[in-house]
């Protein structure tokens, strides 16, 4: 095994005891991005030398005893909508031709000061606002698409251009791209992780949060980035745990719900079978399994889309003006469409999103979490239009992996994607953990009980 | 003194002691608004039988015994936005002629539970949309207006028709008929009290809280009515103080800011004058007072309508179109404006909001209270349009009794009014304390020391 496919429990233990050097396990990694990013393009940036003066600066600072903790000296991969001082931030676009960050982003920030060594800017589907990163490719198959809109991210964890990488998610742009390149990604509760320096598409719905090789990853990233940020107003002071801490507890007494709509509605049969094999194997480890409906399921998608398309344009609105021609049709059109609605339609869905929210409250009684398939597919093929599911229900790419993404983000409860199989195409198949706000502990020993009782975590893809 | 005119304070006293029963309190109470609202119509409807039942139930209980705390017993009056069970909440309009409330509202629940007898429902301008409430009359001057929206509870409560009446502030319509009709009124912290059986004018503003004729008596009420409720989404769990507790503990050792800019701009003379001693009060009492500059006083304006239009027609569109001629042609119109209103513009103004809040929180660094003029000018006479201030600026009654408000209801901050004079008209001028989020035991503070140094308070009208 090379350093590059280490999770970074396993990096950082190596790293603490001086087994492994930051400069050895940056050099390792910057070596696979050289070998694989030609084919995958998950990268807008290397940034090969900073990378390795700060794995330098790693090295000498764990040699004289100053080991700040585990991501000191762990190569990461960060989202192109998040500033990093230096870098442009280019949000994949044309639009952004010009643009330079000079103050590093809250989560980088967090980051930093946490030791990590940022190794580039991975790709994002232009300003996130779609699922297909069209400028990158599926590790596990190159002519598919790994999902999005973090999915160069999803992309660099899996194929072992960085151990981790930060992502957002307005409408599962962490979860999409985990669950389609097989790592796991974790989307917070709305308000734990500070969002501040990260390029906004809708901020009554977006997120920040980690993409990693496994769950017990996911919860060393999120103890760095979460916590109040006043420069975030959706953020509250909401004490942090020590998100590792219990984590292999099992799920003996645990009551995890199981969604007998919505989510199975239209679903791709392997999916499912892979799904329903989890549960079963959480039952097995003795969690109480109990059915529960989805509240509002009709309603979820245009809420989800009410809220994105209004404010997308207004963020969008002047720079629509000045460049529109340096976006992508797609992203155009959504942002022409914005610019029309009416704010009394905007206000309406607000007020739906508050039942919904007050709906999953009391679905959510006697629930510690809600398990369900983290998309209704695997990775679409590039140009691939439509999903075709049982009974003939066809339904764009778009609207399948959004639809099982936007309870996450329309409640802001916190929600895990990680791998649970593999489909007859080779290709991986993510479940989703809902959890009770703030209540990501719960979410992640979960996660890590079944990633604990089976071996789909972690796997590195032949490229 | 007849009981009518006791305080909270003096009247739950002497019911505790059983020198006073809530019988005899009430039906002073009852006899006084039969004496008065003639001229005033305060009351959209008085519940004499029902109030006379409760009082005897309270002095029953008292009797017994169980004597439930401060409001035990004590006759107050609720706004008719609030929803009563048994009552339709009429809002003040022909549009609700055919309502019925089944369910109390969050506070009037909590003021059941807490003892106090509801005398009758008062008016509000329509739909609280609007500071004239053009039904009622103001008891210093029946020639002038009570302010609103809650104009019904302001003068109400200055001439005696209850000890106490519950308001609710989107633009002022608290503090506006405290100040005209010489009451005390506290806007708590947004998401202080739910506004659960409330009508709503405009979600992100609306606040509820009591119109009193002393400030400890604001504190009982508010002790009472503030909490968390899941019906609320706005409400948080926070701690809810005694706050009367160290009400009397002075403001030696508080800083508080006395505005540059923006307060002071068109202000009448006389009430600059009243405010100007005011402070000067605070000082001679060891508070330490130091200028402070309203943030973004150019832009309050335009957030605070920016919000409020689009809400309430949102709020209204179907009330409006089956019902639109019904409104008075003054509301009907602001609710047609708000309909053309688009998505865009409303989420600018959310985030002009945003960096309003945050400079607010800078601008009170070192601060305790904000110290100002609750209105620029006292009552307005019936059909007045405008108000002159000096260097011949004129200003619309709503624009100059709004712009006072606003920041409050922008930055969700608690704010107080309270009595600091008598223009040369024989009108009450109102002091305004605005406090840090979930401060009220501050502004309490500062506000009960004013009023125990001064004579201004609980005084009644000649009617």
């Amino acid at each position: 095994m090379k350093p590059y496919q280490l999770s970074i429990t396993e990096a950082s233990r190596l790293v603490a005891s001086r087994e492994l050097s930051p400069v050895e396990l940056t050099r390792s990694v910057l070596e696979r991005i050289d070998e694989v990013d030609g084919r995958l393009s998950a990268f807008v940036v290397v940034a090969t030398e900073q990378a390795m003066e700060a794995a330098a600066i790693a090295e000498k600072e764990i040699a004289d005893g100053s080991y700040r903790g585990p991501l000191h000296g762990i190569p990461i991969g960060i989202k192109d909508l998040f500033d990093v001082a230096g870098f442009p931030t280019s949000a994949s676009s044309k639009v952004r031709v010009d643009h330079m960050a000079t103050e590093d982003s809250a989560c980088v920030q967090r980051l930093r000061d946490a030791g990590a060594i940022m190794v580039g800017k991975t790709h994002t589907h232009e300003f996130a606002y779609g699922v297909i990163t069209p400028t990158t490719r599926n590790p596990w198959d190159l002519a598919r698409i790994p999902g999005g809109s973090s999915g160069g991210s999803g992309a660099a964890v899996a194929s072992g251009e960085c151990l981790a990488a930060m992502g957002s998610d307005t409408g599962g742009s962490i979860r999409i791209p985990a669950s389609v390149c097989g790592t796991v990604g974790l989307k917070p509760t709305y308000g734990r992780v500070s969002r501040h320096g990260v390029t906004s598409l809708c901020w009554a719905l977006d997120h920040v949060g980690p993409l990693t090789r496994t769950v017990r990853d996911a919860a060393l990233m999120l103890g760095v980035v979460a916590g109040f940020d006043p420069r975030d107003p959706a953020t509250a002071e909401v004490a942090i745990p020590d998100y590792t801490d219990g984590i292999d507890a099992g799920v003996s007494g645990l009551t995890i719900g199981l969604p007998t709509n919505y989510f199975f509605d239209d679903v791709d049969p392997q999916v499912e079978t892979f799904v329903r094999e989890a549960v079963a194997v959480l039952a097995a480890n003795g969690a109480t399994v109990r059915e529960v409906e989805i509240p509002y399921a009709q309603q979820m998608m245009a809420v989800e889309f009410g809220l994105i398309v209004p404010e997308a344009s207004a963020y969008h609105q002047s720079m629509l003006r000045a460049r529109g021609e340096h976006y992508q049709d797609d992203v155009r059109i959504f942002l022409e469409v914005g610019e029309v609605m009416l704010a009394s339609q905007y206000l309406k869905v607000l007020r739906v999103r508050t039942l919904i929210k007050e709906a999953f409250r009391e679905a959510f009684e006697g629930l510690d979490a809600i398990v369900c398939p983290t998309l209704p597919a695997t990775a679409a093929r590039v140009g691939q239009q439509e999903f075709e599911f049982p009974k003939g229900v066809r339904k764009s790419v778009i609207n399948a992996y959004v639809g099982h993404s936007a309870p996450g983000n329309v409640t802001g409860l916190p929600a895990l994607s990680l791998p649970c199989g593999f489909d007859s195409n080779g290709l991986p198949v993510g479940l989703q953990v809902i959890g009770r706000p703030y209540d990501e502990r719960t979410v992640l020993r979960i996660g890590h009980t079944y990633e604990a009782a089976t071996d789909w975590t972690a796997r590195t893809p032949s490229l």
